[in-house]
């Protein structure tokens, strides 16, 4: 095994990327490539099986857990965001680097694409199958789109407040001054709110309340054959999903911070500060020790 | 990022609260507030798309986990009761101050009333299509009615169980003399507790077992367009979940108490006063060394 | 708050019980009827609400999780066995006392039996109405029966497998060489554990894997209006349920114990023994120094 | 009590095997066991209950759970593999020895056949009904066969990909330099990871992305009755689930630790070695000290 060992850190060597941020952006992209891979093969299994295997829930378990698995592959490196909005409300309350925003949403929306382009070379087969059965392209299986008892307003604030109540529930799972959760559990947490978000807000428009997730695997669609009707179907639907998100972020920050987050902040500084404050004259006493 | 965080810390200071109990209500309702949006929510979910998007499984699992992450957002603020039955519970048992319960219940049913108006908002057009398909308004989406099967008699034992059971397994899981699980794992305890009690008390009334979660989406029904009749329906059916539940939780403390609690709590206190017992022993021996 | 504080410490000490077996078996009561009571309950929910409640997926899910809530109950008191199987397992290691087993045997059945008796009252209504309905008393939703498909041997090889397997995935969650969990997580682990069981091992009788959850549940079904017919029924399948769990504990301790259990058990032992001789010459080596 | 720990020390030293890689060897065995004998146990509940007793759903969590059970049995002693496609990662990337690779395949492989084995044994009445009433034998149960919908290249893919993503989540659970799980919790992430591939990838061939899980019950039902056209069906399927995995694992492998593994490796390495260098410098300036 000498030798293996030896071949096996020469390559890690070799293919190691010096640029944290780069590396950073390989992680976004594998995480959301497995959030993508996971739900929509769960879209497509319901859709194509019709419903002989899964339901409406399997998509929600399935979309839950993936949130999971792709936080617990890519959170050590990048924190494991997978969703351009998330990316957002860090940077708003200064947690993270605003010059993430770009790389990060770049990063997650090819990790998409790419998860999309797997789920349908997986069920390429049946797609077939269905497209000669029914005339019609299987539409809601990669991106999302309204359905039918839904104006666009409705499913703009669907959308922003979907997206407000998974940052309210991201919050509270990573503020450094209120944190309810053991070392390591918060990619289950995540998963359980992507989870309870299909369960309770999935009916309208598909809960995409990720910008990358849904037009990642838009375009993967208009390139495999769909073409420009992704794009205009429903009133330019798309740019919903792409907007909203940020909105309902806003307003979810802000939420969050004015009921709970400044509260527990300043009172974390100023316990801080009165045990620096006390440090320091310590030290003065110490000091003044001859 | 220097001048954005120092924006925030002042934005921090001024809107910090200082007085801890209306830190504690906002927390609270805050809380409720994720329980009754994504619980209610699923409701609407199974109700509006006629079983498309969920079923009664469904309800259970997101009231279950909205739990857990009501209980994770104001936990660590309030103690996450989310419930007056459980600020009750702790109450007499002398772990949580008489004074917190009218605040907390308040705060409660103002989250709740809050969570029903922003589903109501959220399937709006789904809802209007729904009264005008079948001329009748979508009645246990927001708050919990008696099943046609069922006399109040039995309704008022199944909330009186239901709650009892609920404030068993909460005590078992607070229970600082008897505390079995890893700290922070309790919401998600929690969220399985409510989760098993849909699963298999939900049939008769809806389990409501939390008089705000009940009470507060009922005033907002009747605000509305409901009207009065939330209130008048099933014999004022609306009394039953706001006072059998207490009941419950005096049955809940003393079972949970006799059979397990204060057995626990004597031989840790015993214990503790051995031990002590024997401190004082020591230091006296130590003390009369010269 | 003092005089409150007071009188919960008069009553704490007044009602608490010296002797410890005495204690324990209060506890195994209180946890067994919890198990009983959302088991049953879902049963109850599934078959009364005619399927629109709930199936028999939520039936394994209650069982599973109440099996999680009464450990969580009564485990740090007597162990949370909720099961006279998985004490006599316990029995047969040495790692209960023998005269455990008859106390546990019989606070679980009775524990049962009053978990059968809450959901009778809970669902008195709606029983009553289905017994109007069909003609016919809801058999299955308290005690076992076998399913028309099966012989009374394939029947027992039912139940005798079913409790072997438990008692292998109990063995290795409590095993003190092999305890791969996390202090606090056993509760979990038995609920799933009991959940695996129904989606695999539910069709043919029900699995009751466990003496008392059945014949609590079945006396009391006796009592209420069933009569004798619940002990005739299917060649006094009674039986069945009472004496193949003892013998699958058996086969599954001697599985367990021969393939995993006793290798790392001598293993931990050798280790300790080594570790301790190593001490006994180092301390020799130091007494030797003058 | 003494007598029986006595003899229980002297049967554990009477049967405990000395060779490690015997005992890994049994350990693998077991564990596969379980995840069989519950994962297919769930697919003849479903099949032979005609779905009043499950659906494609339970199968998904069965088998989920089935290998957190199975993992924690044998975890401690073996590692918990359970298929054969984890070990061979395992062995290219140096964390376990090429030898183990055969031993743990074939008892991966007698596990699996022994776990076909006792559910065969479980559901004999119910499946000679099946027979006796459709005429067919039930495929499907135990090995896994293609959907009508896919070529056989689209079923390699299908295995492909399944076993890469697999193995991807399995290689982050698991990677020393990238854990972000507590000790203690990778069981139940494996499930997790399980559960999802069956949600989201099980239509096409019933997922079985491990040789072992599916060559053992095939073998098993070709000797119970089924004969040799259960390695015929499907243009010699069975040769599909053996070998696919295995190719899906080296760009699993790939793929993780292009994207993720080897960066956080030589960060870690790297900054291991600057803090030995440190002190080795600090050695020298101390040891400078006169």
């Amino acid at each position: 095994m000498g030798k293996q060992q030896v071949l096996l850190d020469k390559i890690a060597q070799t293919l190691h990327i010096r640029n944290k941020l780069v590396r950073q952006g390989l992680a976004e992209c594998l995480g959301t490539l497995i959030l993508v891979m996971f739900g929509c093969g769960a879209v497509a299994q319901v859709k194509l099986s019709e419903g002989s295997h899964g339901m409406f829930l399997t998509v929600n378990l399935a979309f839950g857990f993936a949130a999971t698995l792709g936080v617990l592959v890519c959170g050590q490196v990048s924190g494991g965001h997978l969703n351009p909005a998330v990316t957002f409300a860090l940077c708003i309350l200064g947690r993270s680097k605003w010059r993430k925003f770009p790389v990060y949403f770049l990063s997650q929306t090819i990790g998409a694409f790419f998860g999309a382009g797997i789920i349908f070379g997986m069920y390429y087969d049946a797609l077939q199958k269905y497209h000669a059965k029914t005339g019609t392209l299987p539409y809601g299986i990669f991106a999302t789109y309204p359905g039918d008892h839904i104006t666009t307003a409705n499913g703009f604030f669907d959308q922003f407040i979907g997206t407000a109540a998974l940052i309210v529930c991201i919050l509270a799972i990573v503020d450094p001054y209120n944190n309810p959760i053991p070392q390591g559990l918060e990619a289950f947490t995540v998963g359980f709110t992507i989870l309870v978000i299909g369960l309770s807000m999935g009916f309208n428009t598909g809960y995409a309340v990720n910008p990358a997730r849904d037009l990642g695997p838009r375009i993967f669609t208009s390139m495999a054959g769909w073409g420009s009707s992704v794009f205009t179907q429903g009133n330019y639907w798309f740019l919903v999903p792409i907007f909203a998100p940020f909105l309902g972020t806003v307003i979810g920050v802000i939420m969050y911070q004015l009921m709970v987050g400044w509260h527990t902040e300043v009172e974390a500084k100023s316990k801080k500060m009165e045990a620096e404050g006390m440090n320091v004259k310590l030290n003065d006493i110490d000091s003044s020790v001859p």
